[in-house]
């Protein structure tokens, strides 16, 4: 267990503000946060495969909106809550009055009487998801700064239209497990690229995510797509100055195989370009059925465009020693598979199969963290007080 | 804490037989019983401002069945199952067999082997929400009597077709904790009159919960409503003699501001007429869509004849000092913002947001409460024993 | 508690492999499994009706997937996870991103992060239910033995094509309680038959279960059902060797009077004939409405051929005394309540009210035993524990 002491000596050195801030944009916290964000995910996950009850809290709910579909990150988030002892309310829009008219303040203020945290997915409209999380949060301070609230729940943002950074740093996580710590990440080549996929409209905040907490680490970090698949400009300018900063680079390029040369590792990924985005903002918001399934046409034809955007083991060959790592937030579009053709080839994702799905389990932990770190003032001491208490997760 | 030693005092004061019975209808318990529930819900409020755990339940399950829609209904059951330490499970009857035709009985019973509590909301066929409880509530004893069931699960009223219980006593508790004491509230004048809203079919229940349950502790209640928005003559018959027999009054009058007039509180808000919900009741039995469309445009028709019934600066001038408190269940429709033309002015509503939003806090101790009281004979002791114990509900 | 005490002894001298494998078929299982699954079903019961907490999880996740719709299936499920302490989290394929074409192995691991086991309904396709809960099971182990999944949870059939092993476990420990012991059941003639319904397509999974398993302890069974009504043939033939070898014996029958005649025990229940549901599956496959349609029209007009399989006071003459112990899995299609014509009068099913209800009530135990059993090696010394800590459900 000393590694568990040397970690609390690590969290402990850190000077951070997560206990007073939701985590919405990672570019918009420190280093230092973010570090403390994946200690305090390892150190849960160190007690709970000991074992070790990580339950901080005796009752509270967690509240979870999902805006989108969703399997793992509802698991995600159920996990998390579960592992501090919070049950799980799902505001669910159609259920709810929330469809009558309600203004967010009022039901944001409803919702969280005796909640501890909200959970919200909310990636369909480009330049509202974030937002939205923004007004929720605005409206819980006011709650709490007028006694309405006795606690402030927590905000996690579980994907919006600019950021998923629950996806981010669970993948960062496993990057740190895979290549042994954060400084080894350093001078490493990572190729975030578009891949061909047979549908339309994905979003934009994975390659966003990657490339705007990539940069902050010293990484070497290439984008790539075909012309016309922007992302939105101010979070590639974002991803630019963070490179120069932190001692890497970050560069564009107009092939997957540029992309992918001498890469480390790839994240190839399909995604809807941000004007294309906006577009269908408008439409869905104007109820537009016929433009939106012209919209997709025309789209679903423009992709069609770029099959050759496919991760294949001839592509693989261009990375380092034709080894790099493979990532994926999942689930992916694999030839023939999932899909006809898609965004790889069975062949390489099987290859790396484990390796996605241990990326992937990083989640639960990573949303956790970021709970106990919004909530606690000194998550090294809560660590500390739970492994000292030793209470057992299972016990027979 | 020698508040909380005065209300454990004050509990053990009171005589009342909540242990042996559901919750359905304030105007069914004695004053001793409103008390205790009031009592008991601030107890447990306390306990959990001071961080202490409410949990009197290792485990065991909350049923929940809503036959409406509900957002702040729903969360404040979650909330106070969860503060006591059950779960929720949600019988959802699109989802379940009881479209297949099931009794009461045998569903009542399949769904309560680890129940503790079962809250029910069904308000939208006058005439059948409250028997559907009671019809429930006995095959619960039916259960319990015949060996089926461990324990007789309680049931709370989430809302009736008669009554709003869980509503009216967060009322209650808000004037108590807003006014300084039950006792204060003697001669207060308290209007709770109809007003305008561009929606019909709005339960009945709310402001047949106000005047049947403020009715109860000397304050001058005053109703109001244009022609032919009457009530159910049962319950105005009741809130009549009980007017009279706690000392305070009970009238009716025919316009808001005659009901505003000197009035410490306010509650205006939109209902159905009796007879439309009536009608209503057999059109949806019926399945009659057509004959619901039609009636739906003659009520909306006759209610844009009422449009005057608008909580405004103006309209606020008649009430004491022209400064009444205002109160709504929420959410109200708030002319210009929820809706063009409703129940308040934006200026009134955002003057008492705070208000309004404090009241419905109460909501989830007194379901709580209720939950409590049905389930222990000496609440004092349990609260006690809550406080001696002094478990923290979040640890750090 | 003395009977406490020799229930421990009883399981610890079973000699079973329960903690390594999951419980799908009842025939998969040694006879001292099945005793144990009873046993320690029996000892949950007990320390739970003596206020006695059963939690062994301090936290951790119970997925529930339904394919059907479900009550009292779910409710069992949910009782099942919340008395042991575990939450309850479901995969709505609705809801969920299974819809766009995930595999089983992808979404097996990703929801099992934090899992501690898997209830799966799946009843509608013949020759897939079963197979798709191996699927799974591989997909955990396959996660388990390559480090994505810190524990391997366990996997409870809540109703497949073939078995109902929840049912058919609950309906014997039923039969335990009401005959006295496993012991006084060998000889004791059973009569699963088919009996008419107003509907078509309900699975063929209670009578095999019961075919399948009440021939493992010396009773005497007897299948009856029309011409045609087939079940699945291995499971017959599995039937037939297993009453041989336990000591009782298999018979089929014809009518449903020589199926009662001396019959200590009758479960009439209406079925869909094997083929059938064989060209069903195909054509739900095939999303052939149409072709649905006209088998169920088939199917309806073939089963009013046989509204004389009907469970009457007449027919229960035959009976033992006349005076067999009637069991259903509920609901029961009753005539003159649930429908017109059905499997039972309402006389035959009211004298049998409380039977059948204390029947189902098993269920939750079962499930719960099946849980503890799957995850710990030793469940003697787990009920053991849990009686010695004494921890209480309910604390006032």
């Amino acid at each position: 267990m000393s590694n568990f002491d040397q970690l609390l000596q690590d969290i402990k050195a850190l000077n951070t503000k997560l206990h007073s801030k939701d985590f919405l944009l990672t570019w918009e916290q420190s280093t230092d946060e973010l570090k403390q964000v994946l200690k305090v995910a390892e150190g849960l996950r160190m007690l709970r495969n000991e074992n070790i009850s990580t339950k901080v809290f005796d009752s509270g709910l967690g509240v979870s909106l999902f805006r989108d579909n969703s399997t793992r990150t509802r698991f995600s988030f159920t996990s998390a809550c579960n592992m501090l002892g919070l049950a799980i309310q799902d505001l669910d829009e159609g259920k709810s009055q929330i469809a009558h008219g309600e203004t967010v303040r009022e039901t944001a203020n409803m919702i969280s009487f005796c909640a501890d945290v909200i959970g919200i997915r909310d990636d369909m409209y480009l330049g509202y998801g974030n937002q939205y999380m923004r007004e929720v949060g605005s409206a819980l301070d006011f709650g709490k700064e007028n006694g309405v609230l006795a606690q402030r729940p927590g905000m996690v943002n579980l994907q919006c239209d600019i950021d998923h950074p629950t996806q981010s740093m669970a993948d960062l996580a496993w990057l740190i497990e895979h290549f042994g710590s954060l400084e080894n990440l350093k001078g490493k080549k990572i190729a975030m690229t578009w891949a061909y996929s047979p549908s339309y409209g994905k979003p934009l905040s994975v390659p966003q995510g990657i490339i705007g907490l990539m940069t902050r680490f010293g990484m070497d970090v290439t984008l790539a797509h075909p012309e016309g698949y922007d992302l939105i400009p101010e979070v590639v300018e974002t991803a630019g100055r963070q490179a120069a900063e932190s001692g890497g680079s970050f560069t564009q390029v107009s092939t997957m195989a540029e992309a992918f040369k001498d890469a480390d590792i790839v994240y190839p990924k399909s995604w809807a370009p941000y004007h294309v985005m906006g577009r269908r903002t408008d439409l869905l918001k104007a109820g537009d059925h016929a433009g939106l399934k012209t919209l997709e046409q025309e789209c679903l034809a423009q992709n069609a465009l770029h099959k050759d955007w496919h991760c294949t083991e001839e592509m693989m060959k261009h990375t380092r020693n034709g080894e790099a790592l493979y990532m994926h937030c999942l689930p992916a579009d694999i030839t023939g598979v999932s899909c006809k053709e898609g965004e790889v080839t069975e062949g390489v994702f099987n290859k790396y199969l484990i390796d996605t799905y241990k990326e992937a389990g990083w989640k639960p932990y990573i949303i956790a963290s970021m709970i106990l770190n919004r909530r606690f003032a000194s998550p090294d001491v809560v660590l500390e007080n739970l492994m000292k208490k030793g209470a057992r997760r299972v016990d027979a």
